[in-house]
């Protein structure tokens, strides 16, 4: 029931931003009475849909949902009190509410109300829902994840600079997946104008079997977040010939300031400005320059690499450019989540294991 | 029942060379009534232990087997007269001798003696059984697999050449499966002794499920093919304690000589020499110099990568040398044939499409 109420969660996954995605399954005498999922921040919750569908039923049931119902109003009463109303007898939380400030809460007023609860069924899955707004209610951060794409032995160009194409158009699309859930793509000025990208999403790439209408219909164009300290950009780009924001990054004149030192802009400084901007998840697409800031300034949640199966040879561009290690010990270590095929590269998904800082 | 005769081949993959690896199931009215595997060169074939666990029941059976039943008189009697002096009645091989000067004999004996035959059932996985002899059989060169470790971002080493170690203890283990099936490793002097390494199958580093009584009870430790143009290996390296064989390559004074050029030892020429050293699958381990050298004569028939969940910076040593590519057309394209874990680490399988020399 619970990987149910999950399966469920992932319908809102390009659309309930920045709320969380929640799944709610709700069984009586051994039936699924209720089921629901949040769709869209200013919508109901998941144990609204769901109670609403199980009526009369929900009295004595069992509600599997997959995040802590919450305690405070907000655009919508808390769910601990609907389904306190509805006289469940037990629910079952994948996890508690990652806001320190409302953690346990929800469940506190189920117990008070005599509602058996129990914590913690299929909790990572449950957490990998939604990685972006745990992030953020614990650390108040982005989550950040980084794309990059090379050959299988890490180049991501020829010496003169030739790459068109090293991954094959099924990576390419399934990168519309991404930065659909993201929300917020950061890129380069100098990456924008080599490839003169869009950086948006293309309904028409999406695969055929997420080409669901709830995904459609509320579907965001990510926010193009470009790092133009030399104030590069020209109005005529494809950049902005589409319909979602552009926020230029630079020292001033820009849409948001940051300093920069002769590293480049101050990446750390940019990323807490953005919950400002309602950006809790960013989608980093650029060359080797950024990933390398960002990978020695510890600011990479998530690597997401296309392995495509070539090979260049060591006198092309390099993954990640010079990283100046002397041992063994100071390589970044990463933790892989996720390894698999699309079309025919490898796509592997990576998570840095950071060491304290020095 | 001919996956099982793929199952029950696949036990002599340590111990069979030269010969292929067959499997065989003789299935009488819906049971199996006889099964076998060539076991080691010398030894009855796969069928021959099949027909004497059925007996008499091998008549009017039909057989499976993963290899046209052979049609000579070697250090066996054919099995294709076996089969027709047992009376079955219906023989199905996965696939045809790949040897042209043989290949559908044995199948003619049989129909010629009212058996009927079908011919292709599982034929890609009885392929994948025997790569080496096919491969002799049909070009009458070895087949090659050249092993390499790197970082996710295709370094080697770290630039001051520290590089132990990039892959985990189980990539190490998986290793001494290659070398066992292939019974010859090829390295340069260099490699040997910058790790004092012996290239030997470690017994004790056999993954559990693979420790078999009749693969430890046949094993071949391997031959040691050694590039050494300039007489660097001294008696006291550890690759001399090892029972088995070591060639030296070099241009005079070796065990094996072929001519040089400014690229280094003609591997053409040493290749085409190994089948009389009864080498006919040569499992390659060493650095970028030898990879880029093979790679650029075309004789690489598989790519056994081993990516180790690390990024260590493009100044390291990368995995293939400068091949000095001026085109994305120019690139090594490859096919992925097998991708999994080994531990913490990725290992891709991977084949070169070769495209027509110039």
């Amino acid at each position: 029931m619970m990987s149910r109420a999950i399966q469920l969660a992932k319908r809102g996954i390009y659309t309930t931003a920045p709320n969380p995605n929640v799944g709610c399954v709700i069984v009586n005498d051994g039936h699924i009475v209720g089921e629901g999922y949040h769709h869209k921040a200013g919508e109901p919750h998941a144990e609204v849909h769901a109670m609403r569908m199980a009526g009369e039923q929900a009295k004595g049931s069992t509600v599997y949902v997959t995040l802590e119902p919450c305690s405070h109003y907000g655009r919508t009463p808390p769910c601990a009190e609907g389904l306190i109303k509805a006289q469940v007898s037990k629910v079952i939380c994948a996890m508690v509410d990652p806001n320190p400030q409302v953690a346990g809460r929800g469940i506190a007023m189920l117990q008070d109300a005599g509602i058996t609860v129990e914590v913690g069924l299929l909790e990572q899955d449950a957490n990998d829902l939604n990685p972006a707004f745990i992030k953020k209610m614990k650390t108040g951060n982005p989550f950040v994840q980084l794309k990059m794409a090379a050959s299988l032995d890490g180049q991501t160009a020829l010496s003169n600079g030739e790459s068109q194409w090293i991954t094959s158009s099924e990576a390419r699309k399934d990168v519309q997946h991404f930065r659909a859930k993201a929300g917020a793509v950061l890129s380069t000025s100098q990456t924008v104008i080599d490839d003169n990208a869009s950086l948006n999403v293309r309904w028409e790439d999406f695969s055929t079997n997420l080409k669901n209408q709830y995904f459609k219909d509320a579907l965001r164009q990510p926010i193009r977040i470009i790092l133009d300290r030399q104030s590069k950009l020209t109005p005529e780009l494809k950049l902005f010939r589409s319909e979602s924001a552009v926020l230029r990054v630079a020292e001033s004149n820009a849409d948001i300031h940051v300093t920069a030192s002769e590293k480049g802009l101050d990446l750390e400084a940019l990323f807490s400005q953005l919950p400002a901007h309602h950006i809790d998840h960013i989608w980093v697409e650029a060359g080797a320059t950024l990933a390398k800031s960002l990978m020695e300034a510890q600011l990479v949640d998530e690597l997401i690499l296309y392995l495509a199966p070539k090979l260049m040879g060591s006198d092309g561009r390099g993954l990640m450019g010079a990283l100046g290690l002397d041992s063994m010990s100071e390589v970044i270590d990463l933790d892989i989540s996720d390894l698999r095929m699309v079309g025919s590269d490898i796509r592997i998904i990576a998570k840095p294991r950071w060491k304290a800082s020095n």
